[in-house]
C-alpha cells in the first residue's frame, strides 16, 4: 500500500487526509500540536469569548475509525526528497507522496526582538498568552493609583489592519469600553483606548473600498481609533513608535504580515519573498511530482495572476485537489491546473457588525454579521464544537460579557 | 465605613464576602488568581473532561453590582496585625477586620524535589499541566517502537488515596483503558496501567470501611491497581519507589497531604503540624478578635475533638459564621462557638460509580453517583457554569470520550 505523509493538520492537511480516505492508501499525519485549530475564531479565544476546546479538535479523533490513518505529534526537522523521507522527533518515515501543509507564522519584518512586546496570534498558546496579557493589564490598572501610569495599561495597540487585526480591535474595543469595565472600581472607561495601526491607506485590503470604510466606521463606533498610513518603526516595553508619534502602552498585539515556515527551504524549490514555496500548476514543487505544497505555505496565483489569500477555503480546495491526484494516481502530464473557486470573503467587527463580499455582492451590518455567524458555525470541525460555540455566542449576545475571563498563569512581572 | 479585608476568594472567602453584602461595610478581596475555583471538579480539568472556564468564575464578576466591594489580583506578602495592615504587590491596605482564607497546597513530606516529577493538583494551572502530561505521554508512547520503553509512558501512578486521588485514578483508568485507546494505532490497552498508592490500610479514610472497600472494588473494575500500606520512599524521573517495589513510569500525580500557606506564620499564633492556624472557638487567632482564619487554613475541631476535613462545606459554614460576627459587630465575649453541621461526604470513582455518606446513610453505585452529580452541579458558582458542566457531562456520558483533549503548550522534553 502506498503511503501518503501529510505535514500539518490545519485546513489544508486535514481536508487532504479526509479526501484520501476513500482510496486504498496508508495515511500519516504529523503535526506540531495534537489538534486541528479553527483559526478564524482564534481571536475570540484571545479575547475571552471562547474556550480553547470550543475551536480545537484532536486530529486523531477525526480518524478514530480509520485504521489506515496514523497521527503523530511531532515537529518535522528535515525533508529528504531524494530518499523520500521525513525526519521528526528522532525518528523518520518514508513516503510515496508528501503533502506539505505547514501554514505560516507572523513575522516582524526583520525585527524579531519585537515579538516579546507584541505577540502574534497563530496558535492556542498565542491566544491564551494574549488573553492573559489583556486581563492582567486590567487587573494591574485597577491597582495603580497614579492616573498617568495607569493609562499605559488601558491603551491597546493592534498592529495590522487585515481581518485578524480588525476582528481583534473590534473585540477588544467591545470588552474594554463596554462590557467589563463595570467590574472594576478604579478604571474609568473614558481612559481605555484601542488603536488599530495599518501601514497602507486602507484596512481590510482585499475588500472593496466601500466596505473598508464601513469597517473603519464600525470600529470607530466601538471607540477604536484607526490609524492609517502608519508604519511601526519601533516597539518596546513602553509602547509603539509610529514615525514621530509614540503611543504609550503595555498591550501590543501583532497582526501584521505572515511568513512561511523555514522547513520549506528543505524542498530545494524556489521560495517567494514571504518564504512560500512557488509551486507548479498542480501544486507540486519543481522536478518532483510526488511533493505537494498547499495552504499558506504555497504561493498560488489565480487566473488573473493575483496571489491567493492565506484563507481556509483556498487551503481546503487545494487539499481536495491534491488528494484526487494522489488517490487516482494521475500522472504528472495529465494533471489539470488547480483552479480556485472564490466563495467570498468576510470579516466581523463586533456584535451585529461585519462586512462580506459573497458572489460579488457587498454586504455589511447585521446581515453580513448573521452570514458570518452561520458560516463560521457550519465550518467548525465537529458537532460538539458547533454546539458549544453557538451556546457561547448566545451567552455573550445576551449578557454582553465574554465568559472565559481567566488568568491561569499568574505572571508576576505584570503585577 | 469599616473595612473588611478578605485574603482568598475560595469557598470560605467568597461565602464570607457574599454574607457580608447585606451589612454597611467596605469589603476588599485579595486573591492570587482572578477566579473562584470549584476545586471538587478540578480533577476533571486534569483529565480532559472539563474546560477551565467550566469550573472557574472571575471573582470580580460575582460583585459587579456591589460598589462597596473591591477585588484585587495580588499575593499578600505580609500581614501586620499590630497596625492592622496587609501588604501585597508593592502596596498596602488597612483593615478593621481581617479574614484569612488562603487555603492550602499539597506537600511532599520534606521532599520538595519530588514536585518536579509528581505534580499536585490545587490550581487551574496545576490541572492543565497534568492534562498535558497525560496526553503527551500517550502521544509519546504512540511514537515509541520499543515495547519496554513504551510501557513507562503507559503507567500512571497516583499517590494518595483520598477523594482527589481516588477520583483521579478512576478518571484516568476510564480514559486510558477504555475511551481513548481506539484513537491510537501502536498502543495496546493491555499495556496501560493505573496505580493508586496509599500509605495506610484503606483508601478514603473518612468513609466507613464498607464504602472504602466498595470504592476499591470499583477502581479495580476500571483496571486500577490499588496498593495499600505502601509508603513512597523516593520519586524520580523514571518512577516511584515504594519500599522495595519500583514502578517505572513517566506519569506520577501527587494527591497526598496538604500543608497550609506560609503566610499564616505572620499571624503570631500557634500553628499545627500541617501549618494550619490553631484558632479560638470563634475562629479568631490568639489575642486578636479582629483576625479570623477559616477554611483549609484553620485547624478547627468538631464537638468530638476531631479535626474538620478540608472540604468546601466546612469553609463555607465558617465564612457565613464569621460574616455574621463582623456584620453584627458581636463583641468577643458574646460570640458563640462555631459549630460544624455535617452535610455528608462523597467521592466519585467513575461513570455510575460513587460512594457517599449522607445523614448517616451509606450510599454507593449508581444512586450515589447521581447524588454526586446533582450536588456538584447545584453548588457550581454560576448558572453559566452549571449549564456548561451539565452539557459536558452529558456529552461524555453518551460518547464515552472526554472532550477537552488539548495539548496547548508543546513540551519538547517529552517528545
Amino acid at each position: 500500500m502506498k503511503r501518503v505523509v501529510i505535514i500539518g493538520g490545519g485546513f489544508g492537511g486535514l481536508t487532504a487526509a479526509k479526501s484520501l480516505l476513500k482510496y486504498d492508501l496508508e495515511i500519516v499525519i504529523i503535526d506540531k500540536t495534537n489538534h486541528h485549530l479553527f483559526q478564524p475564531l482564534l481571536y475570540q479565544v484571545a479575547t475571552a469569548a471562547l474556550s480553547p476546546a470550543d475551536i480545537a479538535h484532536p486530529i486523531r479523533s477525526s480518524f478514530s475509525g480509520n485504521k489506515n490513518v496514523s497521527v503523530f505529534l511531532g515537529e518535522v526537522a528535515k525533508i529528504d526528497t531524494e530518499n523520500k523521507k521525513v525526519f521528526f522527533n528522532g525518528t523518520s518515515i518514508n513516503y510515496d507522496y508528501l503533502i506539505v501543509a505547514v501554514g505560516s507564522r507572523h513575522h516582524y519584518f526583520g525585527n524579531p526582538e519585537w515579538e516579546k512586546f507584541a505577540p502574534g496570534l497563530k496558535t492556542l498558546n498565542d491566544a491564551l498568552q494574549i488573553r492573559e496579557k489583556i486581563l492582567l493589564s486590567l487587573e494591574t490598572a485597577e491597582k495603580i493609583q497614579d492616573v498617568k501610569e495607569r493609562k499605559k495599561y488601558l491603551n491597546y495597540v493592534i498592529v495590522g489592519g487585515g481581518p485578524t487585526g480588525v476582528e481583534l480591535a473590534g473585540a477588544i474595543g467591545e470588552i474594554v469600553n463596554k462590557n467589563l469595565i463595570k467590574d472594576y472600581r478604579n478604571i474609568d472607561p473614558k481612559q481605555t483606548k484601542v488603536y488599530l495601526v495599518e501601514a497602507i491607506p486602507k484596512i481590510l485590503t482585499p475588500f472593496p473600498d466601500k466596505l473598508s470604510l464601513r469597517a473603519k466606521k464600525d470600529l470607530e463606533e466601538l471607540a477604536v481609533e484607526v490609524i492609517l498610513n502608519a508604519k511601526v518603526t519601533s516597539v518596546n516595553e513602553n509602547g509603539v513608535q509610529l514615525g514621530d508619534r509614540f503611543i504609550e502602552t503595555k498591550n501590543i498585539i501583532w497582526a501584521a504580515g505572515n511568513q512561511a515556515m523555514p522547513l520549506l527551504k528543505n524542498l530545494n524549490t524556489e521560495l517567494d519573498s514571504a518564504g512560500r514555496a512557488i509551486v507548479n500548476h498542480d501544486l507540486t514543487v519543481d522536478n518532483d511530482p510526488y511533493v505537494f505544497v498547499i495552504g499558506d505555505a504555497a504561493a498560488v496565483k489565480d487566473d488573473n495572476g493575483k496571489l491567493l489569500s492565506a484563507i481556509a477555503p483556498a487551503a481546503m480546495q487545494q487539499g481536495k485537489y491534491v488528494a484526487k491526484i494522489i488517490g487516482e494516481n494521475i500522472s504528472k502530464e495529465q494533471r489539470k491546473k488547480f483552479k480556485y473557486k472564490d466563495r467570498g470573503i468576510m470579516a466581523t467587527i463586533g456584535k451585529a457588525k461585519a462586512v462580506a463580499v459573497i458572489k460579488g455582492f457587498n454586504l455589511s451590518g447585521l446581515f453580513a454579521w448573521l452570514a458570518w455567524c452561520v458560516i463560521h458555525i457550519l465550518f467548525l470541525i465537529s458537532f460538539r464544537n458547533r454546539f458549544r460555540v453557538m451556546a457561547e455566542w448566545m451567552w455573550y449576545y445576551i449578557t454582553n460579557r465574554p465568559g472565559i475571563r481567566l488568568i491561569v498563569k499568574y505572571t508576576k512581572e505584570n503585577n
